[in-house]
């Protein structure tokens, strides 16, 4: 699988002084791709790295010959691990390559995102064991989890076209709802808004249509991740989902944030994925040695929120939640590509695969407020004395994350944010 | 809505002579669109309409400046009927048009096709109230119709990776399934290969996120259809598909027809939209004039089977069911644009809407084996004493569909077909 290598080395520093900070999200240990261009240009977006509070331009530093994200991401990983070296050694204290380089940055409170690559596909699993428990109490009191919850990854057909980048502001979705005791559904805006805190997966290489990618193989064509917000209207969900699955409760709008940080960069954070005592082993072809020693990567997951109500008293977002996302994952990401392609599905360069909601045990560490305010029962109390059972207009979600680990250098995912708007 | 103009008349012949054929698919009166090139040639794929026994290059005669469909979709309803009236003036027997438009013919004997636009996202629809019946019947003997399904036109998100055009091979796929008195699911080839006989909708122009397309509108977002065939692991579905809905039982492939048939082409066959008695009321946003007056398509629907046996002794396909769309669709194509984007989700120029099976109440009209056979308890007789409850290899599913009626020229939908490949 991955190496930890010289780009890994704490000791690594970087001429961009803002790295080098302790507890930066954007060390030279980190490198994570996106695509930026100066706020308010006219620009077309180009392909950039994030390092310290600057965004070094890829193709203006001599490094890639391209500004096509998907190109890059079909890259071998050899290939890629030869860019992260190129770009790791540039930017290095010392480098003879400042020179030159200084004159690629861009800092990042000049810049602007857009999608990190173009979607073809976009998958969400539901890979959160906890969130499906709460939840399946929830929507199916006398069967929570059903039975092929820890044998099947369960997953489903996403909507790429609705994919936003972070910051953009999300629409209350309107549409059909039906109260348990009413003879006839209303129509009208959403009123059970919620957001679900997920990690991005991004394909790298793809596979051919009919040719199933292995377990043993998977992780070769994984590209990155980032953070994830699958918006989710619970009152539609409750009425469509049935027979198909959800739609237009999530279809309105889901938020990526800017950076793709590469599993090169995740090497240091892997640990073993473990069935817990009693659970079904996975069958074979989600088995594999690889995914056995270092299939889970530790992250740790933060959600904050801003109220209209806050922002207005110049109230900085405070945290709503946060877990671990190795302890909420009952299945890798390996897991998934294997999964998806077993029946012969091709993946593309670029295509996302949501984790699902990554809820631990615990309210505190719950990934949306369905399961917080245990279906709205119980509302959340904020430190500024206002309650939330599900979102409320004007109200702005923040999602983050970050890996550390003894010895390592601490590399951060950025956040992905959206304001709901009535 | 569409109006019936001189591009419909009767007595307009061309002179391509296999358009004026009684019976032909592609009478002037048609005019779909595809994508193809020389069969084993590398040429680019380009834009080209069907006529009689030929496609008429529409770069080459200087109809287009364009090879990308998706860029000609997204074109206003008057530029689409404007380039309309233009092939049809040029192909009309006695146009002056003739000797030039002569070379850029090439005859469909000697072409192959690609997927007719690119297509972003892919959504299946479940407008076949008779199928649904039955199938949740199978599904769920006490609970067949859910409540929501005359309120709600159920979709979910497919997978648009998997979309192959009419004549690529289908590979049984491989995947877990359980059966009701096993413990645990095994894993192995689909046993129970299905089929779904669809129509497929292609976007013209698209809406923003966050601004829906309001009911009266959603016609002029509509650019035409084709057959399409959701092909079903019925095994792996049963077994996954609770609760987000389908996912490996139907990405391994979906097989779309080469021809996008036009919204204008089809005006002719328009009929109204009537609730049945006793039918709750469609919602207001569903709910419009046009709809109404007009918004079914009269196009019926055939599906053929040629077995491997079959092929060995070179008996040619035989019908295996035969329906009517507008008898079998709960929901028009403008109630699916407008309930897609009642949440503000937005839509693209060349997304694809399947129909969802398309089946009438007897086993003769049928959409799928798995209602013919009854959920393979009673195994469907060919007339070579075969007998066939799902697929088996070799198997050629091949569907048709064409419009007819008093005073108007019958015009075709062309074929999807596809072999089942072990």
């Amino acid at each position: 699988m991955y190496t930890i290598d010289a780009t890994h080395a704490p000791q690594r520093k970087s001429w961009v002084e803002a790295a080098n900070a302790p507890g930066a999200d954007f060390p030279i240990q980190n490198l994570p791709f996106g695509r930026f261009r100066r706020a308010g240009s006219n620009e077309a977006f180009r392909i950039g790295v994030a390092i310290g509070d600057q965004v070094l331009d890829l193709r203006a530093a001599g490094l890639i010959a391209t500004d096509d994200m998907n190109t890059l991401m079909a890259a071998t990983p050899a290939n890629r691990l030869q860019l992260r070296h190129a770009i790791s050694d540039g930017l290095t204290a010392g480098s003879p390559a400042q020179g030159e380089w200084k004159k690629a940055l861009v800092p990042q409170e000049q810049c602007e995102y857009t999608l990190p690559c173009r979607v073809g596909d976009y998958t969400d699993f539901y890979t959160g064991i906890h969130h499906a428990t709460t939840v399946g109490k929830l929507f199916r009191p006398d069967n929570p989890l059903l039975p092929n919850y820890q044998w099947v990854p369960i997953g489903y057909h996403g909507r790429a076209s609705s994919l936003v980048i972070s910051g953009t502001a999300i629409r209350r979705p309107n549409g059909q709802t039906k109260a348990p005791d009413a003879e006839v559904p209303t129509f009208g805006p959403s009123r059970r808004l919620d957001y679900e805190l997920e990690l991005g997966y991004y394909i790298g290489q793809g596979n051919t249509l009919g040719a199933p990618i292995s377990i043993d193989d998977a992780e070769a064509h994984l590209f990155g991740l980032g953070m994830f917000n699958d918006w989710s209207a619970r009152d539609l969900q409750a009425w469509e989902y049935q027979p198909l699955g959800p739609f237009l409760s999530k279809n309105f709008g889901s938020t990526v944030s800017p950076w793709i940080v590469t599993m090169e960069a995740l090497a240091p954070f892997r640990s073993p994925f473990v069935r817990p005592e009693g659970d079904p082993q996975p069958l074979p072809y989600l088995d594999g040695a690889g995914n056995r020693q270092q299939g889970q990567i530790d992250i740790t997951l933060q959600v904050l929120i801003q109220t209209a109500q806050m922002r207005a008293a110049g109230e900085t977002p405070v945290q709503l939640s946060s877990g671990r996302a190795s302890e909420a994952a009952y299945w890798t990401a390996a897991q998934l590509v294997a999964h998806h392609t077993v029946n012969g599905c091709n993946l593309q360069p670029g295509d996302l695969f949501g984790s699902g909601t990554l809820s631990g045990t615990t309210p505190e560490s719950a990934g949306s407020l369905l399961e917080m305010s245990m279906g709205g029962k119980n509302p959340v109390t904020l430190p500024n004395g206002e309650t939330r059972s599900f979102l409320q207009d004007g109200d702005t979600l923040i999602l983050r994350g970050w890996c550390e680990r003894e010895g390592a250098v601490r590399i951060g995912l950025g956040e992905a944010s959206g304001t709901i708007q009535g």
